[in-house]
């Protein structure tokens, strides 16, 4: 097992009504807020009415109208209402996207130079001011770690900014605000989750074994659970217990005595960089493709398990055994009603060449991941995809 | 799943060399160190000293001895040389009696009246001073909480104190210092960890099922690798999975969204305030006589779950996979050179009203544990127990 440490400084709220906690919360950190939104689902549900009257006597300025794969942009101008505005605390009221702009906000407001240095150069990060999170969409973990992904549309860069200073100091997780989900985002959060476990879970060292027993446990949790929380949204056991699953798949407890590059994450980030499309649907597209690229007699044990353990897979030969296991994966996508190849959401091959230059470049692919590769890799599994 | 709270704020070191943080992180507290340790193995190991010449520009005074559940009187010794010399931080070297000892010192010393107040009215508990730990045995998982529990000699009484002012700041877990444990330490340990598992386990909530998969995934390991650490006192991989199993198995993860009183531990408590036998010998004997107990035609699909996840029973009937279980934890105990009887550690029948009523008196177990308990209901297991 590797060295770690492990120290989450997040105060985690979970279940129902737990955002009556904010005024008192958000008082520790001043009366100035900046409350972080997407398209506006929160108006429809009446989450946006509870929060403002919750925090009536808070001086609140707004930034809302965040996108999926939050942009450089909308960065800029949340930390420029900060700076301007003196805010002493952000509240990010949404899913993966809001939080990790509102992260990205946190850092650029105590920051003289451009924001987008600060993604380049994580050393530059000095301060960041204070955020809180109320959790509506549940998929990224964003929530309890210290990681924002950020997209700069003039660069066409899709990149991780990841300090310990980013760690939401309250996270409210209330598993009846995705009773409204929409059916798709219920999809994507499920298949994220599964992802990122994945990514922990498929790495060189495998002394770790409690870490892969708690992985286990929080895959079988998802694969349990999705397809009820898709079918009946407002599936209380079903929601929590995804909630938390997601929580949990990237909190770092997963990654403790691990360590190495995750392997899927860095493709489909250049992916939804280069054509904006939802980052779950890139993921389960190339997901199943990764699989079959990676396995080999060395690697079939590891995914014989993994398909032995989360998808109760019982043959008893270890290549056969991850054959069937890759065959589930495509199985849970479709129960979901997700894409399995980029024909279906208008991606054809052209910029390959382009995109598997850049997978490699921009991440630990090529020297630590589980099986190491290279662009010519990366271009066969983004071949199979199409 | 029931709501819960999730803040740790424990920040953990683990892994080989790791204890050469102490300097940078203790000097943010001052320099005046108490250190608290038991027996004097550490002078044996060099650990002691190692700790001192990392620390030769701290001032440090000391308090060892500290015994096997932990006495109020070491507390009180604790607590007027740290009131005396105004130390700063206490350094607990040791396992659950030590850091238990100390975190009930470092409020002590904080207050102005008898220490024993704090375990009978936690409300008067405001303020501790900062506790580090470097552990030296796995089981208690005291590293990572919030808990204490403390031996009141003169009253016989066995209680917790447990407020969130006393989580260790910092807990250095490197599990090269389990290589010099002696055998009945390690065998303890195990047992020890399982039943912490085991209590949150069985509660009366049983829809947060993402807890009970982590639950089974610690036990696992625990099983995995404790006769594994029993032979081979140096194998890293059994140490530094049992250590950090022990750690997890009781830091608030394994309990979430369930709730409840445990069962097992109330009683054991009294046991060992009477007689001062091994805490896990106690809980050895007594764990698998409360199965017995609990066990009815409604409680044989969590025990046959028991059975199956953690012990791989292939049964397929209930009630019988739940028998076959606790069997399992009889063999376990009995792997390890663990007592099975109350006649092993010479305690006889004589006191057994009396503690009966006395586990009653002082816990939840007969209003909320997973199967209530009255008095008559944990004499009759006592006596199972003879």
């Amino acid at each position: 097992m590797n060295n770690f440490t492990f120290n989450i400084p997040t105060d985690i709220r979970f279940g129902r009504g737990q955002v009556e906690c904010l005024p008192e919360e958000l008082s520790k950190y001043g009366k100035r807020v900046l409350l972080v939104y997407g398209g506006g689902s929160i108006k429809k549900t009446g989450l946006y009415d509870t929060i403002k009257e919750l925090l009536s006597d808070f001086e609140i300025y707004e930034l809302n109208g965040i996108e999926p794969n939050p942009k450089l942009t909308s960065v800029e101008a949340g930390a420029s209402v900060c700076k301007e505005k003196k805010v002493d605390v952000i509240l990010a009221v949404g899913g993966g996207s809001v939080i990790d702009a509102s992260k990205h906000i946190a850092c650029a407001s105590c920051y003289d130079g451009d924001a987008w240095d600060l993604v380049l150069d994580r050393s530059l990060v000095k301060k960041a001011l204070p955020i809180a999170v109320v959790l509506t969409i549940c998929a990224t973990g964003s929530e309890m770690n210290s990681g924002a992904v950020i997209t700069n549309e003039k660069t066409k860069e899709k990149l991780e900014i990841n300090t310990p200073l980013l760690y939401p100091r309250l996270s409210v997780c209330d598993p009846t605000y995705l009773f409204t989900l929409p059916k798709k985002q219920t999809a994507a959060g499920a298949v994220d989750t599964l992802s990122h476990v994945m990514e922990q879970y498929f790495q060189p060292n495998d002394e770790a074994y409690i870490t892969d027993e708690l992985s286990e446990a929080v895959m079988r949790t998802v694969v349990k659970y999705a397809k009820v929380a898709y079918e009946v949204p407002t599936d209380y056991e079903a929601r929590s217990n995804l909630m938390w699953a997601s929580t949990l798949g990237l909190n770092h407890l997963l990654t403790v005595g691990k360590g190495g590059a995750w392997s899927v994450h860095p493709i489909e980030h250049v992916v939804s960089a280069f054509y904006d499309i939802t980052h779950a649907v890139g993921l389960a597209i190339l997901t199943p493709a990764w699989m079959e690229s990676a396995l080999s007699d060395e690697t079939a044990p590891r995914f014989a398990r993994f398909a032995r353990e989360v998808f109760h897979v019982s043959e008893k030969d270890d290549m056969k055994a991850a054959v069937l296991g890759i065959e589930k994966v495509k199985a849970f996508n479709k129960s979901l009603d997700m894409p399995a190849k980029f024909s279906e959401v208008g991606i054809a091959d052209e910029r390959f060449e382009e995109m598997a230059k850049e997978a490699v470049r921009t991440s630990g692919i090529a020297k630590r991941s589980y099986v190491k590769m290279d662009e010519a890799c990366v271009y066969e599994i983004l071949e199979k995809c199409k």
